[in-house]
C-alpha cells in the first residue's frame, strides 16, 4: 500500500531489459549513441514536430530548470503556479540556472492558472521600467501538482496570453503522459498547436529508471541548450543508457500503457474512495493523483496497518481524533487494484 | 579496438543485475533508500573514516563541481593543474556551481602539481588585499588527465603546502581505482591521511553505468553539500539505482578487480609499443592510459583497420606521412588482450 | 511643485560644501580614507555599537542587495514585505548578488508585515526537507514603501518571531532617519535593541549625492561584506567623496534635521489634504510621503500646472473624470511650504 | 610625493564646479536626466559613433564587468592579458556578472597581447566540442597596467584576429585619454574603426569623482546593459551628478588637457630616472605610469622622505641593501614638476 508517490515505484522490466540490451560493447559518449537518434526521431514523430530538438536529462528538477534557463534572462521572472514543483520542491534550481530569475506566483483555481490570473500577473510586471523585473516565460504544470488537467483548451488559453505578450511557454511534464491519457488528444495538441514552445517530457514518474526528455519546438535553441546541459554536470558519458530507456518507453506504447494504467488505478481508488461518507474528495482526481481528507483516527489506522503516503494538511500529531487531515495518494504503473482495495478497506473501517 | 575513453565501455554484468535486485517494489526515493545505507556503511570503512558524508550523484562533473563548490567561496581561485578535467572539460561548471569562482592553473610536471609550483600560485594570490581572489581550495586529479599518478608522498607534499595556507584539498578521482592499484597503499593513505579534505569517488570510468560518490572526511560539509546537490539538480527521486551500483561495485573487490584489469591492460598495450622503434612514449603510464607517438601514416592505418581513439597532438589530416602524431590510448575493465594484440600489431605494421 | 521622488531632489549645500573640503590633494583609495575612520566612528557612537562594522555604498540597492547576500544561502529563501522595493523595484538585483536565492511575499496591513504574516510565511517553508528553499533573513522596510512606520513594539515583535527561527533580521532603511524622527526613538531601539542584525541605513534619498552606509552589529560579516563589494564593483576608488558626504550628514545632526523638514514638509501636506472632500488618503501618513486619491479632473488640473508626481494606481488616459486615481507624493527636505500650499490649492481647485 | 595610483588624486575643480552648478533643484533620477542628454551626444560626437549606446556608471570594475558580461555568455571564456586588471583586481567581479564566464590568460610581450599569442590561445578553445568553453570576447586594456600603449596598427591586429573567429572585443580603457594623448589617433580610430565594439571609457583616474562611461557602438546592446546596470545595482537615482562630472570633462577639451598632463609628468620623470646610473626602466613608459627597480636603500631613503608609491617586486623588509626592488609610479593631472624634481633627487641621492 504504497501511495506515497510516483517516483518510488519500481522501473518497468521491459526498461530494464532495454538498458541490459544496449549493455553491449562500447558506445559513442555524450550523447552521440545510435540509440539517441532513435529517440530523437521518434519523439520527433509522436510530436509531429520534424524540427524540435530534443535531449534527455536524469532528472526533472534538471529538465525545468535548464529548460527554463534556456528561455529566461536573468533579469526576468517565471509566471508559474503558487503551487508549481519548480517553485515549491526544486531548492531554488530555476534561479540557480536561471542566473537570479524571480518567480512570480500565479493564482490559481483547481491548482491551474487561469487567463485572468496569468494576465494580472503579467501586466503587474514591466510597470516600472527598468527597474521592476521583466517579463518571462511562463511555466504551466501538466499534470497539476494536485492531480488536476488543463484541458487543451485551457493550455491553448493561457498561451493565447502568454503570446499576446510575447512570451515563451514551458510545459512541465513530468505527468505529462498522464495527463495525455486524460484527455482525448494527442501531444502535439496538448503542446506546440496549443502554443508550448518547450516541454519538460517526463519518464521516470512513468516506468523509467530516472529519464525526462527536454523538447524545443523550435530549434534555434539547440546548441545553448546543450552548453547549459553540460556546463550544469546533466551531460551523461553513458548517455546510451538513457536513450535506452526512452527508446523503449516510446516503443509499442509502453509509455501510454503505463500512463493508463496508473490512471486507471487512481481512478479506482477515487470512485471507491468518494463512497465513504467520512471521506471528502479535494480536488477533482483527473489523474495519478488523489487528494482526499477523513479523520485523524482513520489516518492513524492506515498508518498503523502499513499504508505509506503523504498527510498534506496538518499533522498526524494531535488530539482530536475525528479532526480531518488531508491525504496525498499516488498512483503509477505498478499500483494493483488489490492495493487499492485493502487501502480503500481500511478507510472504510471494514 | 576501441580506446577512446573508458566511458565508453560497457557497465559490468554484475553492476546490471545489482540494478535489476534493486528493482523489486516501493524505495523511499532521494537518497534514503536503504541500499544507501550500506553504501555510507561501505564507504567509511573502505576509507577508514566512520564519520565521513557521502552522497552520490550521477556524473563525474557533478561530484566535482558540487563539492568544490562547498569548499569554496565565490570570491575565491581554486589552484588546480593546467590541464585539470575541471579546467578543460566540464564548460565552466566549477565557475558555475560555485557561483563564479576562478580557478588558477598551476605549472606542471608529469601532468602533476608540484610543491614548488603550487606554492608559487598561491603565493602570488591575495597579494592586492580585498582586489585580487582570495585563495580557495587545491584541486589534485588522481589519476591524473595524462595518465601519470601522484605518489602518496606527493600528495602528502601537496596537502602540507594547502595546509599551510589553511586551503582545504579536493582530489578528483575519476579514475581513483586505477590510481589506488597503481600505488601500494589504501584509500585513507592517498586521501585524508595524506591530508585531502573531499574526494570524488568515481566509478562511472570503472564499470558502473553512472555513479560518482562525493566524501567529505569531515562530516559539517554535509547539509551544504544535500542542499547544494538537490539545487543542481543532482539529487534523484529512483536514487536506489545509484545507490545500487555502488553498493555492488564495492562489494566482494569488484571496484579493484575492474580497475587492475584497466590498468593490466593498459601495462600490456604500453610494455608493446615500447618495443616498437617509431612509437615514442610522451607519458610514463601509470594507470589505464597512455599518450604515445607515431607517424601520420600509422596512424592512418589504425584508422582505416576500425580503431577508435582521440589524435591528441596534431590531425591526421595532413600531407607529411612520417610526421609524428600522439595518441591518447585509454583501456578499460573490458579490454581484451586480443583487442591489444591487435591494435599494437597495426601500430608495428605487422 | 515636484513630489514624484525624495531621490530627485537636490544635495544639500554644506554636503557639497564637505566634497570640496575633502578635495585636497591626495588621499589613500579604496575606503582607507581618514574620514572613513571618522564616518565608522561617528556611526558607532549614534548607534551606540562599538563593534559595528560600517561601511558605505552609493545605491540603496548595492546597500541592500550585499547586505541580505551576506546574510542568505543562495537555497534560502528571503521574508519581505509583499511591497518590498528588493522585490519590485531592485530588478533582481537581491536574486543576483544572494547567487539565486529566492524572495518570500509576506502578506501586510497598512505596508508592514505583521507577526502573524511573518510567522505563516516562515512556517509554510522547510516543511518539505532538501526539496523546498531554506528559511533565510528577514527583510523590514522602514519606513515603508507607503509611507507608514513600524513602531519599535513592531519592529521588536518582527525580529522575535525571526529570532525563533534563528534567522537574521536585516533592515532596509532607504528612509531610515525619516522613520526615526517619526518615532520617539534613538538608532539602537530601532535597531539592534529591538533585534535587527544588519541595517540600509540611507543618505540619498535625504539630501546625499549618493552614499548609504551599511552597517552590521556582529562583526564578524566584515570581511565577507568586503569582498561582496569589490566583487560587486562597488568599492570605490575615490571613497573619501563617499565619506565626505556620510560625515558631513552625521554632523552637527544634519541628518535628523533633514530629515525632520522632509516629514513636516510631508504633515503639512496631508494635513491640508485631508481638509479636501474630494481627497481619500490611502494610508496614513508617518514620513515623508503621502498617498492620496483624488479624481482624475484634479490630476489632470494638477498636471496641466506642471506637478510632478507618480500616478500611481489607474492611469492618466481614460474617459471619466470623477474617476479616483491614487496618487504617491514624496516630500524631502527642499520641499518649501509654498509648494505645498501651491500643489495644495491646485488639488483644492482655487 | 604621491605616485601611488592616479585614483587618489584629487577631482579636478572645474569638475567640482560642474557638480555644484548641476545641483540646482529637481533633476528626473535615474539617467533621464539632461545633463546625460548632453554626455550621450558629447560622446558620440567624440567618437564619430551617431548610433552608439552610452551609460555611465561610477567605478572601472563596473564598467569592465558589466560590459564584459553583455557581450559574453557564461559558458564561454574572456580572452585578456596575463596581466589584465579585469583578471588581477577586481576579485571575480567579471566571473560574477557573467555569470560564471571563465578568464583566459593570453601571453604578453612588454604587457600587451599580440596576435600570435591571442591566436594561439583562442585557437586552444573550442577544439573540445561542448565540453570545453566556448571563445567569447577579447579584453584589451588601453593603456596597459604596465604602462605600455597598444599602437592602432597593433589593436587593429587584435581585433582582426578577433573577427575572424567572430568574437566581439572589448576595450578597457581606464586609462583611454592616456592611451590617446600617446597616440596620435582620434577616439574613432582606436576603438571601433580598429574593430573595437564596446569600451570603458575612463573618467575616474583622469580628474573625475568617479565616472566611467561604457559605450557600445552597436546600439543593439543598450537595453540588456540598462538591466545589467540595474540589476548589478550601478544604476544612480542621482544620476545627474554623474552627468555633470562627465559633461565638464568633455568640455573644451578638459579630458585630454588632464591626461596630457599626466602623461607628460611621467615623460619628465622617466627621462630624468632614465639618466641615473642605479635606475633600470623596467617597461618603456608610454602614458602616466613609469616602472622603474633602484635598489632597495634607494627605497628606503624615498621611503622615510614620505614618498607614496607601490614596490612592485621585492619588498622593503631584507637584509641586502643593494638588491633591486621594482617600483610603480603613477603620475596624474596633479602631478606637479616640483614633486617629480623632489623625488628624482631622492632617487639620485643629491
Amino acid at each position: 500500500m504504497f501511495f506515497a508517490s510516483d517516483n518510488s515505484g519500481p522501473t518497468h522490466p521491459k526498461v530494464l531489459e532495454a538498458i541490459t540490451l544496449a549493455n553491449d560493447g562500447y558506445a559513442m559518449p555524450y550523447g552521440v549513441d545510435p540509440l539517441m537518434d532513435k529517440v530523437r526521431d521518434k519523439i520527433r514523430y509522436i510530436f509531429e514536430a520534424p524540427e524540435a530538438a530534443v535531449y534527455l536529462v536524469a532528472t526533472g528538477t534538471a529538465a525545468n530548470s535548464l529548460a527554463l534557463a534556456t528561455l529566461c534572462n536573468p533579469w526576468q521572472t517565471v509566471f508559474c503556479s503558487r503551487v508549481a514543483h519548480i517553485h515549491e520542491d526544486e531548492c531554488n534550481a530555476p534561479e540557480f540556472y536561471s542566473g537570479g530569475a524571480k518567480l512570480t506566483l500565479v493564482d490559481i483555481e483547481d491548482a491551474k492558472m487561469t487567463p485572468k490570473t496569468l494576465t494580472a500577473a503579467i501586466e503587474y510586471e514591466e510597470t516600472r521600467g527598468v527597474h521592476g523585473p521583466q517579463r518571462g516565460p511562463i511555466s504551466i504544470t501538466q499534470a497539476t501538482e494536485r492531480g488536476t488537467v488543463y484541458s487543451v483548451a485551457e493550455i491553448q488559453d493561457l498561451c493565447a496570453v502568454a503570446k499576446s505578450h510575447n512570451l515563451p511557454v514551458h510545459l512541465d511534464g513530468a505527468r505529462f503522459t498522464n495527463a495525455l491519457m486524460a484527455l482525448d488528444c494527442t501531444p502535439a495538441e496538448m503542446t506546440w498547436k496549443a502554443g508550448v514552445d518547450a516541454v519538460s517530457f517526463g519518464g521516470t514518474k512513468n516506468g523509467l529508471m530516472g529519464v525526462e526528455a527536454v523538447i524545443f519546438f523550435d530549434p534555434k535553441h539547440a546548441w545553448e541548450f546543450e552548453l547549459r546541459r553540460k556546463r550544469g554536470a546533466h551531460l551523461f558519458s553513458k548517455h546510451r543508457y538513457l536513450s535506452a530507456q526512452m527508446d523503449r518507453y516510446l516503443t509499442d506504447g509502453l509509455w501510454t500503457e503505463l500512463a493508463a494504467k496508473a490512471n486507471n488505478a487512481n481512478a479506482q481508488l477515487s470512485r471507491a474512495l468518494r463512497q465513504i461518507p467520512h471521506v471528502k474528495l479535494d480536488f477533482e482526481p483527473e489523474a495519478n493523483i488523489t487528494f482526499a481528507s477523513w479523520p485523524r483516527k482513520v489516518h492513524q489506522r492506515l498508518h498503523d496497518a502499513g499504508a505509506v503516503y503523504y498527510v498534506f494538511t496538518g499533522t498526524l500529531d494531535g488530539d482530536d481524533p475525528e479532526e480531518y487531515l488531508g491525504a496525498r495518494l499516488v498512483t503509477n504503473w505498478a499500483t494493483t487494484p488489490d492495493q487499492i482495495d485493502q487501502f480503500v478497506s481500511l478507510v472504510r473501517g471494514d
